[in-house]
């Protein structure tokens, strides 16, 4: 039997189940969970806010692990054969069918109607298909990848699904030498997406949040500008990036708060001409009121939804993480982990990160 | 002395008051008005929504008239030499720096601060610079261009500004060969959008507005589907629209209308991934309600605006307008001009435009 | 037993043979082929020029048959449900992974090595395989698509496989409103190519090949010039294209001949900072000798590769092919094709495919 | 009297002369010559290699200077007005017309036919119009931008006229976060164009040169891989690329070298569906062979050249030097000067940059 965390239905606390252990059949790959994240997402799975979602489940979506069992000889995406001991991660999104319109012909699997997500789509009763568990049971052509070895386990889950999402983000964002770039809201989406923005060679990065805990990390990252949201002069962080690139406002601004009224505030931080990518708005929050004169055609801007990641960001994802760790591009991803949580500490985990008391939480399922 | 139409403050009837007559100067050109345009602009001129106007003006931005006077020898922007009787056209902005951040660096002359334009941003008191008037003075270094043989003055002045507008949104708008494209909104910019749309390869072109007139027009044009809004059933083109689509949307949707709730109807009428292209908001007119999580980062789309024209449309038109007459790809634009008006009758022209009687009228201020 | 052409092994004559009819297994179907296309691709194969290819092969990439045979309940990509008796088409590129490095992330699935081809690199050993045949076997998963009514067989074969490589070529030339476009050859893709760029809004197409007959059938597709290749004046193409374009050269030129000396006339033909697309060269003919500072660097110009299509390509192809036949739009794409002929004409087939005798050469292997 | 350095003739050394004082105009400015640089361009003055060039000049194209006299209130492109003191710095490329059709239409001022080159393509009879010279005048109109406190004249001469030129290349070569780069080339321009890789977020930059000694200051600068050109085996540097890339080829590859052969052998190490961008053919120094079929069409790949700079390539540069000095992002450009020289010592800077002795040369007009 395997420990895993059922989410039973919304808003029910997380309980520790004795489950099944899989078998394995031809194609497939048992993994013992080294580390799994809890994100937003999972936030909002326990607030039943997600359509869709067929509880009971076992949340984590973004995991690495060790092979415990493997059915036949299974190649990573790489093209190496997997072996008892590799340590692997894989991508949640699976059974995209690359045979439909969308698959196909708009070349956007992320709208693929037959894709199914593991740790969000699969029921528990489906099997060990999410990460909060001693135990993850891939697929048949579930896409792995092993982790090279200047990554460890704990740099890629330190990077997690908000890193690829920020890749994402940054490529939508088209960034030239030297922009000045603005990233509103300072979680692991909106600071991997600052840093990201640095690497791509951002003349000047401003991050924006109103918890001045989370902008500390983002400073000692190296973000140029941390600007806190002040309650009594609501037009403050405006006013500031406005100072910082002459009055014209940035070049590129990314959102990455979920929250409505930012795309209105993030619009205005913007300079005629730039451009503002939308990538913190994953579940409904509401409305926000736009002037479609004076803050879209006037601006002569662009605005970009960013929706999910599709295989080649998390693949380039772990190029990122395993660049050379030399003095002047090394990153020091492995801060972004606030604290490691065992599996009957999940509910506790949830809370920090919907009080946001934590930047990112990270489950270690197996003791050490 | 010359015979010219002047705006003399908002909301005040026009006035034909006779000024004196242009004394070139070295490099400027005079020429005798054949044909100006009355387009919505000029209501919003009339109606005071234009902000940093020095009335009294004389309206009139885009025109076409014959060479009567020329200070030495001056060039179109072809090279050619511009003669007596020569029948030209010039780019309404003029004094566009080439000097500052916006000319030089962000390359978006059109936020250029020392643009002026003739008929908006030039007073009566500076001279003739405006196209309701028997004669026009164009400064020394105003854009010039020689209308081809093949090209009528009649033809031109039907283009109007509205088909180098809509050029610059078709460009923004990427049409692929085959895609779907809607525009929202049958007044010239967009009626020329939606014929660009069909000369750029989209494989159907859907046309939407209140107006039957307008609509009869387009579907002369050969615009595949002519959708009119049902005031009884207002979300009736929305479906109309996806149904012709196989219930995804446009992949392509143009903007035409100035009405802030159409942004919101229009995203609606878009695929995921697809584009959607704002070209219809010049004047304020208020705010909408949109949800960026619903709207646009799960659709994934891109919202461009597109904010006035430079050179390179203007130019690019004329050799639209001269392509040849074959069966097969000859557009009839004059057939956009609804009527003909005199000096004398400018206030019904106005007045006109104002209550969309007409899809375009044209300002003849020498008797023919 | 099903009646289908060999081709044994390179510069051996096609022969007839009778070959056992397909035993249809779950998601397959087998068609009874109504037409097949002779391409330049298939005269390579005739003259062993393409690596790789398992001789004996049943040739034949590109065909539309009636659907005789389903495995099971089996739906084309649009999601509709294959019927006996449906008109069906389908991508001859078969068995691309979805799970390597070009597929993923490159996201360049015709650099799949996995990947397998119909009427190419099937071996006649492994099936009815190839369109030369009065049956042809589709494997499960093979990508297929149902005629739409408008689109008649005769209408599909004559656009045949160069209409989707043109239309890959077009994609990549990125054609504005009113460009200049010049395509040099006037075989099947040089002659779809240059309908492409009308149909794109280019503002004149001119078209070259040194064979009278495949240009005056451009002329009858309204293509504004077609231009001779002179043997007496080996420069007098080039020279007329620089007439053509107030001697600056085109816009965008595209290549469509496979001869290396056309890409350095080509680069000639097209104006500093322009487009130079190659899509002709499909095998291997040569060297050119190219100045890096003269036709390259100084010109600031681009030049692109196109290589193979993927189902995109296709499915647009019968997007195209469908529009409606409305006066202004219709092309008449069923005059492309010069010849139809029987299974046992293929040998004169393929002779006049080589020679240049025909534009394009349709098989038929089921008497009507 | 002011002291400048003369190139009477191709091929005649140098010599100085002492030519009369500006006499400052309303709108012009005289700097006293702080730095000017010596590139390959004017080893190319020096030997006749370029056309058009109206003997004798006064070379040196990229110069910085103190201002020493303004002929009123004359302002930068910031809008800050120029004072008596002010560290100023000018683009060479002056009289680009803004009213042509290079300008306007294709927005390609780099081929406007009246631009005119200081140091290049002004006679010394027309005044202190290059930068070897005590005194710089620059004429109305010029556009001149004032050094940030952060940048000294020594960092910005450091980042010469190869900075913008690399900066120029590396937004046509539109790297994204974790892509391979190959550079073929040390020189200012190729060592640049590694460095702003880098910045940019490649995940590998290689760089290589036959001279180890420039590999050595690319090592200084933080470049991954530098690669020796070897005599012996001289597909060795290909293959080592090869080797770094997995077998593909690199996503990017940078020409920097101005050595025909060196484009097949880029082109033979930039993987299918790369780019491949020519920067360094500034001069004509041959053909090369190129197989149409293997080399592009089959690889799917881009070739795009870069001609010259424009206002915004020097002004981002500008930008770029002065980015914080932090850890993390500071690049010492400073180390990119070999040796400074007298004006006296001009034929024996020229000879170093011929024989590739230096890297960079930087010309010291008036003693300190």
């Amino acid at each position: 039997m395997t420990l895993a965390a059922v989410l039973i239905a919304p808003n029910v606390p997380i309980q520790l189940q004795q489950l099944p252990a899989p078998v394995v059949e031809r194609g497939s790959i048992t993994i013992r969970t080294l580390y799994s994240e809890v994100c937003g997402t999972d936030v909002h799975l326990l607030r039943g806010k997600l359509a869709g979602v067929p509880y009971p489940i076992i949340p984590g979506h973004f995991s690495v692990g060790e092979v415990v069992e493997v059915g036949g000889a299974v190649k990573d995406i790489d093209g190496q054969r997997i072996q008892i001991g590799s340590i692997v991660t894989f991508l949640d999104v699976h059974e995209t069918c690359n045979s439909c319109w969308y698959c196909l012909v708009a070349k956007t699997s992320t709208r693929c109607p037959e894709r199914k997500v593991y740790g969000v789509t699969y029921s528990a009763e489906e099997g060990l298909l999410g990460g909060w568990s001693e135990l993850i049971y891939l697929k048949p052509g579930v896409k792995v990848l092993t982790l090279p070895q200047e990554v460890s386990p704990e740099r890629f889950i330190a990077g997690g699904c908000a890193l690829p999402t920020a890749l994402h983000a940054i490529d939508r964002a088209q960034i030239q030498i030297g922009d000045s770039v603005v990233v509103q809201g300072c979680g692991p989406v909106g600071l991997s997406a600052a840093i990201l923005a640095l690497m791509a060679g951002a003349g000047r990065v401003m991050i924006i949040d109103k918890f001045e805990a989370r902008l500390a990390v983002a400073r000692s990252f190296g973000i140029d500008d941390a600007i806190t949201i002040s309650n009594e002069l609501p037009q403050h962080h405006i006013e500031r990036v406005l100072d910082l690139t002459q009055g014209r406002g940035a070049d590129v601004t990314i959102e990455a708060t979920g929250v409505p009224i930012a795309v209105k505030q993030g619009i205005a931080m913007t300079r005629d001409g730039g451009r503002y990518v939308i990538v913190g708005h994953y579940t409904n929050t509401g409305e926000v009121l736009l002037n479609p004169h004076l803050e879209i055609n006037r601006k002569h801007i662009e605005i970009r939804g960013t929706w999910g990641i599709d295989f080649s960001h998390f693949y380039r994802m772990l190029q990122l993480l395993k660049r050379d760790r030399s003095r002047q591009y090394d990153i020091p991803w492995e801060n972004m982990i606030s604290r490691f949580y065992r599996l009957d500490e999940i509910n506790q985990a949830l809370a920090d990160v919907e009080q946001g008391v934590v930047l990112k939480a990270a489950i270690q399922p197996n003791p050490q």
